[in-house]
């Protein structure tokens, strides 16, 4: 990995930059796709499963006997290994959640309060391909399981015989979701959006994709339906001292490498002697992985960045807003404190990446590509509406209202200075 | 108001489906207005300002100065009413917002927790023209200073004086804003998306605005810049039965319509006597208001649907998703329970609009056009991120170590369950 020693901050930006993202060719596809599902509707997705799944479909919805055979696939260490992790995202998630706020007498006779509403329908994508990424199924099935949605729909593409992945649909039953269909790609995105005979229209789609989902979520978004966050590849920034053990730093940036080649790592450190140690671990550790041209090329495209000291780390990382940031270095949890700017924080130096993608119990759907600036991780907060309530009394319309009319008034809102007015004069008729 | 009684449920879509929003000619007039504003910046705006509000402006900024002249122009009644209001806001976003959340230990030795950290930068957008939206200022601010975010910047337009409206100064400054530029409109929008030489690119951009600051806040979205929520026109549904004041409901359903000729207000009654008697009010509450022409047509636009319970008029509420709700039945209390889908609601006979909008210390920033399906009214929520952190102790790794393996492996993901192996091999080695 590129190491660069002590740059100036003038440089800051351009060595934080991340690899412009591909989008040509993309975008005529997915425009067909949609189009062709919002006419076609299940026909569509069944010619679409022919052509990129090879499989031939005889229907989209996958049955209660398909649920309880793909558990008897599942391994029984691989089902406790789930349902360790299941529990722990439970509890975290359930802990970071409040149903019913406050209920806030701003004046005498004045009350206000606010609650959680689950947002009525929801879609969850889970991609197919190389990784059967079950863990995701528990990212996003468990907040919906805590908030509540009446109707929560899955959506993951098959392999060539017509089946989804058992461990995904292990995972999604033990999370009690039942209503899964047989759709991949920017399709089930497109299904989700207009609804066809099979898939009912959602409010809100999660999940994560390739370039086609991820463009099919956009133009899902100018429809109307809400998404997640934006995507963009996965990436970890480590800040790492002296003592940081060269092994588990150089294992950590190698963990995110193996997602994709487009995967961006960054080390920050204040020792050159740490920096030239992991690259030496990197290059024995690569030669063992099953990902290796995969991870070999995403390190490429990465940098060790030596600055003076761990408070410049801080300060680079928090320009750089990574989407996970491992701090390995002396007093871990002083450093994140000062932190200002990341999707998750893990700390120390037992703390790997790893935990929190899978176990740990935070989400592993988190802002990606400098998005930790201004959007939030998945939590049950995104499967629910906040809405807010008001009471007022005649007492509380006789102490608030005379404000209201003057503000009214200096905004030249007639009307709504009259809706005071109307019900104030009665009050004092009555009285 | 047309009176449409007991449909069938075929109808319903129909019947509670939108106008349709206008959007042309507003694409290339704004796509222009970004690019000049990207490349000349500041010229841009001066140029801007002379063009759109006949100002001939010398610096962007405002100066402390005209802070200080703005309060003398405010009359103290109006001072007072906006403290009385500012009071409430903050009082009611306060106790809604959580800083620091528990700290989970999810299984010995794995700890987590989340922290609402503030979004570094954010920039507010004051409309001018024929309403000073004061109003909004506090809405808007309020939620901004519980944050606490580093930087927050105020856009408004001018007069063609070149001043930007006194109570909007004066509620910006009582709010702790002293970061305020005069520029309007979709220019606006670029320069807090793209930085001019005054003004700082910001992280989130929040406010209200035309077809053109909409938009451009939409193109903002696509740089990577959040925005509060998708705009729509405003709205407002009342559910009332016999015994409502049609004078109230009248008052409450104008209160709406006076915002714009596409304001949409909707009335749903079990009582075909409370429909006509709410149509009369209107008639002879119509003559007396100043902005009555643009009430008029949006009432046009307006209908009120009889049917035959209470039960079924929150059925076709919840469908329609409104973003203001205003119950005024009998029990409105246990009605609003009822209620899954709205942005914000006002009970009971006493509980007009105008107090949310103005002072109860809810927020009238809210979802509209249908997104009350889908999203949240701001809150200061709205203003932070909400970072995950994990710390594992060797213990903590021992315990979720194994199961993290396990789920890497069946992911096909080996550098992910290496992380933990290394670390797994070397608390072995060391004990």
């Amino acid at each position: 990995m590129k190491i660069i020693s002590n740059p100036d901050y003038s440089q800051q930006q351009e060595l934080l930059e991340r690899p412009q993202q591909e989008r040509a060719n993309v975008e005529t596809a997915v425009t067909d796709i949609i189009q062709l599902v919002k006419e076609n509707g299940d026909q569509a997705l069944f010619a679409f499963a022919e052509k990129f799944d090879k499989a031939k479909l005889g229907t989209l919805r996958v049955t209660e006997k398909e649920i309880e055979q793909a558990s008897t696939l599942v391994s029984p260490e691989l089902k406790v290994a789930i349902q360790t992790a299941y529990q722990n995202i439970y509890k975290f998630h359930e802990a970071c959640y409040t149903q019913d706020y406050p209920v806030i007498e701003t004046m005498p006779g004045m009350t206000c309060w606010r609650k959680s509403l689950p947002i009525q329908k929801v879609g969850l994508y889970i991609p197919g391909g190389s990784a059967p990424l079950f863990s995701t199924v528990l990212m996003l099935a468990i907040p919906a399981k805590i908030a509540g949605n009446k109707r929560v729909v899955l959506c993951s593409p098959t392999d060539a015989n017509g089946n989804i992945n058992p461990a995904v649909l292990y995972t999604a039953s033990i999370c009690g979701i039942t209503e899964i269909y047989k759709a991949g790609g920017a399709q089930a995105i497109a299904a989700m959006t207009y609804g066809t005979e099979s898939i009912p229209a959602v409010d809100k789609i999660f999940g994560p994709g390739n370039a086609f989902v991820t463009r099919a979520k956009e133009l899902a978004q100018q429809q109307g339906v809400a998404i997640d966050m934006p995507a963009g590849p996965s990436e970890v920034l480590v800040i790492a001292d002296q003592k940081a053990n060269p092994v588990f730093v150089a294992a950590d940036l190698l963990a995110q490498a193996e997602h994709g080649p487009d995967s961006q790592v960054i080390l920050l450190t204040d020792s050159i002697t740490l920096a030239e140690a992991v690259n030496e671990q990197l290059r024995i550790q690569l030669s063992t992985l099953s990902r290796k041209q995969i991870a070999e090329k995403a390190i490429e495209n990465s940098k060790t960045i030596v600055l003076e000291s761990i408070e410049e780390c801080v300060k680079w990382s928090d320009a750089y807003a990574p989407e996970h940031l491992i701090i390995n270095t002396e007093n871990a949890g002083d450093v994140a404190d000062q932190i200002q700017v990341a999707g998750s924080i893990f700390i120390g130096s037992y703390t790997c990446e790893s935990l929190g993608d899978y176990a740990s119990g935070t989400n592993h759907t988190l802002p990606t590509y400098g998005y930790a600036r201004n959007y939030s991780g998945v939590s049950v907060d995104s499967f629910v509406n906040k809405v807010t309530y008001q009471k007022a009394t005649s007492q509380g319309l006789k102490n608030l209202g005379p404000a209201v009319e003057i503000m009214a008034t200096a905004e030249g809102l007639d009307a709504h200075k009259n809706a005071v007015s109307v019900r104030l004069k009665e009050i004092e008729n009555y009285n």
